[in-house]
Formats: C-alpha cells, sequence, structure tokens
C-alpha cells in the first residue's frame, strides 16, 4: 500500500509507492521500450493486458473489454494512490504519514498506436478532452476527493513508461502544494485587485503580444488563448487558458472542447516543430472537488517541454533557469506555418 | 544580461539567462561528452580554457592561471547570476524582473580528469571543502549577497554540462522559495519546542536507526551522521548533518571538514555501488549571508540520486512519488562493505 508522508519541516508530501518498484540496481536512465503494437498493451486487441475498463467511447454494441473503442478509462496497474483507504494519520512528533488514498486512472486515448497529441485528429482529441470532463465529474462526489490532476507525459525524458499515447487522471485526499501556492497568490491578487490574476494575465498578454502563441478568432466564450508565461520555468513553456472565467475545467462545454482541441493540436505541432519533437508533460490545472466556482482561480493547461535537466541548483532553490526568453520562443511558434 | 523574474501568481522566481542558451533546436537529450584530459577545460595544464582564477590551493611558487593547483575557483565562463548589477526591479503591477545580480564560481576539485568524488582521497577532499568555506567567507561580506548555494552536479541527468569533477558556487540576491519554506517551518519547530528540528530529527534517527546510513564514531564535535531522510523525495537520497548544532557551513573547522570528507566519501561510495554508479547533485544547505548563527536552523548535505524522472504529477502537484522507501535504501547502504 503506497503511503502519505508529510516533510518534517516544510509543508511537502511524497509518495512512498513501493509497489511501484523495480529492483534499485535497475533504476536510472532506460530508453523507452519502441513497442510495436503486437506487444502494446494499450493497442485495440490487448484490452486484456489492462486492468478492467472504468469508461469508455464505443462503437454502439462493443461490449467493455474487447476492440472497439475510441477512448477508454482504466485503473492504474501500478497505482500510486489506491482507493477506500481510511485518512487516520499516523501520530507522531515530527513524522506524519498516512496510506495514499484516492485514485490513480489511465485514460488511453486511441486504439491505435500513436505517440503525439497531434497525431489524433481534432474529433477524437475533442472525445479525449470530453472524457477527462466525464471523468472528473464521475469521481468529484468520491468520499475524500480533493484534488484532481491529470497530465500526460509524453517521451522518456518527460517520465512516461509506456509509449502508446495516454494520460494519467490522479484525485489526491490533500491540497497538492503547488496548487495550495497557486491558490494563495490567486486569493491575495483578488484581494487586492478583485480581479482573477489569471484574467488579468489574460488580458496584459491580448493586448501585449510578444508572448502570445494562438488565439482562438470566432469562438466567443468558448474560445481559447495559448501564451508562454511571463515567468517560464522551461524553454517554450506553453499556457492555454480559456477566455472566459471559470474555475473547474468539468464546466467545459462541447463546443469548448472541440475548439479546445483544435489549439492544443495547433500549439503542440508548433512545439514539435520548433523543439523536433521534445519530450513534453501537460498538466491541466482545475479547481479543487471541495469548490464548485470560484473567481479568483481560472482553470488552464501547462505544457512544459522537457529539454532542460534540473540540477542541483534548481534542487537546491527552487529556481529554474530558462535559457529562453518566453518572447523568443513565442516569436519562433507564431512564425511557424502549418497546412492543416 | 540574465534577468530574475518573478512568477505573476506564486512566489517562485525563474533566471532568463538568455546568454547559457543554444539553438533551441539543439535543447534537449545529449549525452554528456566524455572529454579525454587533452580537450578538457578543467584539466591542468588547460588554465586558459577557462576565465582567470579568483581562488586555488597551490604548490608553493606556483603561479596563479596556470600548473601546480590541487583545487582552484575560477568565475563561471556562463554565469546565471553576474557581480555588480543594481537592484532595481522594474515596476509593473503584474510582473516583476530585475537583473540576475550575484556570485556564479565554479570550484574545479581536481587537476586530473575526475569523474566523482569518491575518485579523490579524503586528503583532498578536505581541501575541497575547505575551498568551499573560504570562497564563502570571502563572498559573505559582498554588497547585495543574500543566499549561497553550493552544489554538485554528477552525471548529464544531473544537468552536468561538463565531466570533470567540479562544484559550483551561487550567491543570489533574494532568498530562494526552498529556503524560506525550509526556515519558516524551522521557526515554527522552533517556536513550538525551543528546539531546532534538525537536531530533533538527528536525535530520531541516530535512536531509531533504521534510516542511518553511517555516522562518526569518536569525532565529537567535529562528528556527523548520514540517514536517508522520512521522506525522502529520490531514492537512496541521503542527508549528512553535522552532530553539533551550527546554522553555517562557514564555521567548520579543518578537524570537522576532514571527518565530513570521511563520510561523504563513505556515503557517496555506498550510493555508487547500491545503484551502479548513478547521476547525482549534492547540495550543501547553510545559513543566509544575512545571519551569522540561528538557532533553529541546521546546516546539512542532501544528496539527491537521479534515478528517477520527475513527470507531470511532480510538476503539477510539487508531490514526488519514490519507488525506494528510506528504511530500505538504508539497509542496502549499511549492509555494503568497503575495503577502505
Amino acid at each position: 500500500m503506497p503511503e502519505l508522508r508529510k516533510d518534517p519541516i516544510v509543508d511537502r508530501w511524497v509518495i512512498i509507492a513501493k509497489d511501484r518498484a523495480d529492483r534499485p540496481q535497475e533504476l536510472g536512465d532506460r530508453p523507452l521500450p519502441r513497442a510495436s503494437a503486437a506487444a502494446c498493451p494499450f493497442c485495440e486487441g490487448h484490452e486484456d493486458e489492462t486492468t478492467r475498463e472504468i469508461d469508455a467511447y464505443r462503437a454502439s454494441g462493443s461490449p467493455p473489454n474487447g476492440p472497439g473503442w475510441r477512448v477508454r478509462a482504466v485503473p492504474n496497474k501500478y497505482p500510486a494512490l489506491v482507493p477506500g483507504q481510511p485518512l487516520e494519520p499516523s501520530q507522531h512528533d515530527l513524522y506524519r504519514a498516512f496510506p495514499a488514498s484516492g485514485v490513480h486512472e489511465v485514460i488511453i486515448e486511441s486504439p491505435r498506436h500513436l505517440r503525439s497529441t497531434t497525431e489524433l485528429s481534432v474529433e477524437d482529441l475533442t472525445d479525449v478532452l470530453w472524457m477527462y470532463r466525464q471523468r472528473l465529474l464521475a469521481l468529484r462526489s468520491q468520499q475524500g476527493a480533493r484534488y484532481p490532476l491529470i497530465f500526460q507525459n509524453v517521451g522518456a525524458a518527460a517520465g512516461a513508461s509506456i509509449e502508446h499515447l495516454h494520460a494519467q487522471l490522479t484525485v489526491l485526499p490533500i491540497m497538492p502544494i503547488e496548487m495550495s501556492l497557486a491558490l494563495a497568490g490567486a486569493e491575495a491578487f483578488y484581494r487586492s485587485h478583485r480581479q482573477c490574476v489569471y484574467c488579468a494575465i489574460l488580458q496584459h498578454e491580448l493586448a501585449a503580444e510578444q508572448r502570445l502563441v494562438a488565439r482562438s478568432a470566432s469562438a466567443g466564450d468558448a474560445g481559447f488563448a495559448a501564451f508562454c508565461p511571463y515567468a517560464a520555468r522551461s524553454p517554450f513553456e506553453t499556457w492555454i487558458v480559456p477566455l472566459a472565467h471559470a474555475s473547474h475545467f468539468e464546466t467545459l462545454t462541447r463546443a469548448a472542447a472541440a475548439e479546445l482541441a483544435r489549439i492544443m493540436k495547433d500549439v503542440l505541432a508548433r512545439i514539435e516543430s520548433a523543439l523536433d519533437h521534445p519530450a513534453y508533460n501537460y498538466i491541466i490545472h482545475t479547481g479543487s472537488f471541495d469548490t464548485s466556482s470560484q473567481d479568483h482561480y481560472h482553470w488552464h493547461i501547462e505544457i512544459i517541454p522537457r529539454v532542460t535537466k534540473s540540477a542541483g541548483f534548481e534542487w537546491g532553490t527552487g529556481f529554474f533557469i530558462n535559457p529562453v526568453p518566453p518572447e523568443e520562443a513565442a516569436a519562433i511558434m507564431r512564425s511557424l506555418h502549418f497546412a492543416g
């Protein structure tokens, strides 16, 4: 059973997930196995190699756990968080731990052996985003569910261990430090400005344009803007933010999902072109399950190309050193032209 | 000129250091060049390939910037922080930046082409640690110097770009978030317990023994303990902590430097044996330059083997997932026997 442990000095938690361990000698740099469809547990026809499916979009009449699906959600086979564990912290003056209770699902994004989101059609990516929404709606009322995170790891340098395109959905029983810090910052800005800080950033970036990568032309309330953030931690880090204020991803409409799919595909194609298909993570930051709508928080997607290595300086300070100014990254991405 | 930029939402800074940039197309996974001594700018005889030396331990009579040295400090050729810049923040409602003013030095730890600290003799490593102390003492009274960090990156996966054994020393004009969080946690513990939290952890680990890796037998006040921390972020993460309370590394005595060299070499050899020579970082966490002695802070060294990859989950939450419980890592390291 994985365990959540709190650092005795700072408000940071780690998950000690022994069941996921290889033998220590096997840790370290390994290339991602370039599985062919024949050997891939996520490809259509291999449904018996995954855990049993929780949800799927399927051809009508096709039974669960067999072929015929377009998007498929299954429990993670090596979960870092396990449902249904009571939240009874161990009592110790210095050290606190409790069972890592929560949810850890995998969303398999295509029946075909795709390697990047840019290989999905806009229609298929819309379905994927719609499944994200559907899983969040299904999970938000679970007992003890507090903070949901959907993320994708593409490439070994981004932490992927399976090549076939998939996202992971975790639900944590506690608020993670990144979200606590963001919420505290957003609340402080809201108190002093009576405005959502993400809305203020959007306004600024749309007007200034030097960090803008793409924006919806005519999608109205279902529109999005993509820009490189002012304090980008990584070269070509890009955020995609809904133009209309909304704190929770799961309030997405079908029209907005389609527009988000269009802009995500466009932005990721620009990143792949500029950096020659880098490893990347994308992360959906959304409101916690114990709130429904917040004026000071604004859901968004952060795309982090993994082309620099964190070193002792980053571990020691929490700072990041970024060798590409976001203004330059955005200019390069704007200058790329695509047929599609 | 590199620039410090504050994130508009959270209290996190990035350094935009364009001068360090390759062309974006050249970013990404590159193996560390396995330079021979003939091609290495840090090897003895190549002193004209580095910036001019600031400090060195040399054979008596050998002139600066030539052969004859044992340890050598030079300014970083591609600094992320540059001395002597005024701290005038740009004024903007959302975005704050100022010149990245500070110090960025390289300490070359051997005239020979060594790749790991374990290849140094205890005597040579004592000299290296003594040079760390000497540089901190020299820099602590510089105008605007606030927070010093000494760290070592060994191996490409740990962010090293030059193979030849070296450490880096940075001095920041502001307190980094990692140190702010640690200081806040340590202060809170001190207020409620009237004890340094690191001293409390030491007591616990020395008594419990299950996470202990090594300890000084008879070094008295110059002794150290090495243990895997309770909430280890990485497999085999190990801290080395002085047994006697001290907030600032630069108060190290020569006897303590010699004992620290002995225990560092021993611990790093155990890590290299257990994980088959992993990439690693070590980081010296020490009190800030605007304080001289603090009852609630305790300097220490954190060794982070880089055998797991941070993925979307870590970026999104600030949590770490560690597949090897620190109790197991410590037991494995204790069980290893060395001739030396």
